[in-house]
């Protein structure tokens, strides 16, 4: 069987994707007797055609020659970003195409409306790069779990967070000397702001709930939290109580309602997730009956991530029918309403009675402490006191911690980080 | 779509699975809008009809009953073993059916048989659970992984060896007490030869070989060695030099040759496979373009390995294809060739001039140390030393082994444990 494919974009992934397609096609003919024709490649940067014209593959700068051309099976759109890309997109399906996309941003945004109008048009949707590049996580879930209830879901899905946290934890540097390097490998963009505060792991959360819970849920109602407030003060700490600190993506189905949320947590050290380290991705998943899953893999850059899109291509080609899933019945449970374990570290000053007055407030809204670490004054004025709570409620944590940073014996803002019992 | 299903053998995986069915049968239907019926169940035992009728199912204790039954579509095999399972699956296959299995003696012996009849009749095969039960590896090599070429793939393929393992290391008790343990808590079984001596994790290493690179290998071509010569000793110098003792399935493909192997293996502390612990399963891939990868889940029960099998039956019901890997020119390469590091450790008389002849024996056989571990002579006659040595070639090694242990002032044999560098 022969499938043509038409290519928008050909950025880092596209032109990683050009490449697997033309090294391996042996590997995939072997595998599955397909072959694969690129047949015009689309990037709106003129210079992209001397590049193409060394693969013998037509190019255009007009995406529409792309979409309307009617030889083409299936449109890999890799230009990243909600418009145009989601205009193309909505149009390959109307002209008939099947669709591949790597295109987390979209989906996160308008997966409702490109899902639908795909099971109006009876096309199918390839969409495994979207999430943590080279891990076959969609697959996975939608196919090799289609039985399973999945209880929660703990992912770190953004590699440039991910790197940081390691290069502060393993180097005992600041955050912005581990951005500055993570910058020079190549690990974070110049404007890496999506990543570090956290939206390009919501984005992909967004996905992972759609296929394991079976609801898109609204980007704004999830609570979503970056690591720059993290310090190596708190890393150190952390360590110290055998915890380690991790950027997750958490999606956790409890009495009906979901909680979702990203935010920098306190992971047991000795967590398969705290081996996660350097710019890769994993995903922790806790189902039944399949049991607790890990899967750990590189989560960006062009080369893994063109081992996603590929396979796209090949199971869209062979009809691999895309997962419509029937909307669920499923409560959003607000970010206040949370009952965890906190870290929490104040920065308080050095006097008789500041564990006292920090207790009493505590106290008064009902949180309890399971541990606290004071070390001998060092030199400066103020000296950090960090807690462990037992679980409480995330209002309650944050209405002390306000009270608390206007005692005149504290330097606000505290610090809160919250704990999961993974 | 509605989809008819008999089930050949009601151990634990068989009544996982039809539970899994009934239970989850509204999450399939949301999923994939498709519907299972599981028309007939057989099993040898008469007494199972009882649990059977429980759930509104007709019962036999004749196969052919299933394996005729026109009306059935799918034929799941949970029988195990070789025979009548190869006869049931062919005759299946013959009457049309498609087939789901998590038999890996089978497939690994006659899974050449089975799928080119599979192939030539046009027919499906499901067998995602007859490796590492509920993790989906199946699925993400053939199918995830499609346009990648695996170059490297270690496997803790065999829950009983990695618990008895992780036990001994834990709490430092002997094999024996280890294997106690595991009886008692379900994770081995009363005859537990097949999982100690590396066989069962052979049987899966056959098939991920298949999926890999294109090829059955022969069983009795590849070299198995289980964990009974496992000593505390052993682990604890592991530790010590910063390594874990693992059973790995390994294949390897180098200069177009094939290392496949199964035996205890040095991991250095630090790597993710370290922590799989308990009866846990996972796999390690290095490939191109996809890069590393680990999957980790469960791989044994009967609850988590329905999950896979119910997935198959999803799978194959949808007429997603198997894979029909076309023969790649693959040579096996002879264990007597392999080139590793080595640990090894000697019990040796306490006396002037020990280590000079064993070093001199190493020596003569081009054996370089890199490590030397001899502590203060404990109460007995005997004293552990341990080496690490450079890159060796086995033959050399078991030459050199051999002469050592004929040595007066050794008490063997001595240990050899093969380190890999992953």
């Amino acid at each position: 069987m022969i499938k043509r494919i038409g290519i928008l974009g050909l950025g880092v992934v596209g032109e990683a994707v050009v490449k697997t397609l033309l090294r391996y096609k042996h590997l995939i003919k072997k595998r599955t007797s397909l072959k694969i024709e690129v047949r015009k490649v689309c990037d709106i940067k003129k210079e992209k055609k001397k590049l193409v014209s060394r693969w013998n593959i037509p190019f255009t700068t007009d995406p529409y020659e792309v979409i309307e051309d009617s030889t083409i099976d299936i449109v890999v759109e890799l230009i990243g970003g909600i418009n145009p890309a989601r205009k193309y997109l909505l149009s390959a399906l109307k002209k008939g195409k099947d669709i591949v996309t790597a295109n987390k941003a979209l989906l996160a945004q308008c997966g409702e409306e490109i899902f639908s109008t795909a099971a109006m048009l009876n096309r199918n949707i390839g969409f495994e790069a979207s999430v943590c590049g080279a891990i076959p996580i969609i697959k996975s879930i939608s196919e090799g779990l289609v039985s399973c209830q999945i209880n929660k879901l703990y992912g770190i899905l953004n590699g440039t967070t991910n790197y940081i946290l390691y290069k502060m934890h393993k180097d005992k540097v600041k955050f912005k000397d581990a951005l500055k390097e993570a910058q020079k490998k190549g690990f974070a963009e110049r404007l890496p702001q999506l990543d570090l505060e956290g939206i390009d792991a919501l984005h992909k959360l967004c996905i992972l709930t759609y296929l394991s819970f079976g609801r898109w849920p609204l980007i704004g109602d999830i609570y979503v939290e970056g690591i720059s407030q993290i310090t190596p003060l708190d890393i150190v700490y952390a360590e110290e109580l055998s915890y380690r600190i991790k950027l997750l993506a958490i999606a956790k189905k409890e009495n009906k309602k979901l909680s979702l949320r990203v935010h920098p947590t306190l992971v047991r050290r000795d967590h398969p997730l705290c081996e996660v380290n350097y710019a890769f991705n994993a995903v922790w998943l806790d189902t039944y009956p399949a049991g607790q899953l890990l899967f750990y893999g590189e989560g960006a850059g062009g080369v893994p991530t063109s081992s996603a899109v590929v396979a796209d291509i090949v199971g869209v080609s062979l009809g691999r029918c895309l997962p419509q899933i029937k909307k669920e019945d499923v409560q959003f449970e607000d970010i206040n309403n949370l009952k965890t374990r906190y870290y929490i570290r104040f920065m308080a000053c050095d006097k008789p009675g500041v564990l006292a007055k920090i207790s009493k407030i505590l106290a008064s809204f009902k949180i309890s402490i399971a541990s606290v670490t004071q070390k001998e004054r060092s030199r400066g004025q103020f000296v950090p006191i960090v807690m462990l709570t037992h679980e409480a409620r995330e209002i309650d944590l944050k209405r002390a911690l306000k009270k608390i940073d206007k005692l005149e014996i504290i330097y606000p803002p505290s610090q809160l980080i919250r704990i999961e019992d993974l």
